[in-house]
């Protein structure tokens, strides 16, 4: 069994590439997490957990590390992307917040807006209340082939 | 290196949402596994791990859940949507078993149907011999946003 | 928090199948990896980490495994599918290497060769020197319902 995470980074970043995969490549190394291997998951964030910038964690090279992220690319010239995620927080800490994620070919503010709301949503019908809602999202205008990526990195302190 | 897991368990959800994301979400939740982080793999069962019931177990909240699924969205109103999971468990139980996951825009009869006879297949092309099937699914008519989800999560004892 | 690997194999598979699961399982299977749980994700080659023979390992029955793949299937009769993987080693072994993978309606000479592009551009904006470039790759006519499947395993000495 996998030990629970129980820090926390919002993390982003945007890239043009050569190929589709190259362009996300580069996003992610843009978002400073691009020399690990990121294992996609469903999207809890651990009671208590604690929010930290990503300078002050050392991912392993190669590592293996939890994350929930948003990711669309796109090979239109001048199309719009932009990817978000969002974070709710629980008033009481013993329970665990929600991650959302969303991703259109929309301006940043629409995806972010949305994003958001989803958060509210999911406490809702949770019956749990919310403390706060962190979100941070990416746009990006496409030149040629164009990644975006948004993500809450989830890791150990 | 991850911990091979022992015990595994059943379950399914269907629900509406706002979004698809949420529809999801709550679909985890109707299935008693929505404050975790999932995560999805292939799909086999560890050599003579025990069958639980999902309240026997306490998954940890945020926690890294392995699990194999099947899920299907839409939100087109009035559509059926199905997901069904299955277990073929070996008659000799120091070789693991084949879990086969399926979901279409159709009844879950012929959904659940599909995905037995791919286990039953699996077990033909292994030459393993197949003691028995343990299949669960579930079907949704949609209102606005659906999402199904059943699934074969593996955890420890 | 998981280990990170230290050991990697380059493995490939083909086959047919009644559905497009067990195609893929077969295929699988065709890898020398088919009775194990894989664990997709995004794909960075641990540094100095070592490359063996997929019959040096053990894989647990059932066991997690981490993996960088490449994988498409095709019900059209008579198309053309394949699939590869490669993985750039770096001059300075205290850095990590680059896993590409790609997939393609495509014979195997055009996926491989963009791949190995692949490799080359992830190493080129890291500004990080090249050793060398290892692949594989796997090409499949599809009969009725295909799968080809090309993977780069990560694990444990």
């Amino acid at each position: 069994m996998v030990k629970t995470p129980n820090i926390y980074t919002l993390v982003k970043g945007a890239s043009e590439g050569h190929t589709r995969l190259n362009a996300f490549d580069k996003a992610l190394l843009n978002a400073n997490v691009g020399d690990t291997n990121l294992m996609r998951m469903s999207s809890i964030l651990p009671p208590a957990a604690e929010q930290v910038d990503v300078s002050e964690i050392t991912l392993p090279k190669g590592g293996l590390i939890p994350l929930a992220y948003a990711t669309i690319d796109s090979t239109t010239p001048g199309q719009l992307i932009s990817a978000s995620i969002a974070v709710g927080i629980p008033e009481d800490d013993r329970e665990p917040g929600v991650i959302m994620e969303f991703e259109d070919h929309a301006p940043l503010t629409n995806v972010e807006e949305i994003v958001r709301q989803m958060v509210v949503d999911g406490f809702e019908y949770r019956n749990r209340k919310l403390k706060e809602i962190k979100s941070l999202g990416i746009e990006h205008k496409v030149e040629r082939c164009g990644s975006v990526f948004a993500a809450a990195v989830l890791w150990y302190k």
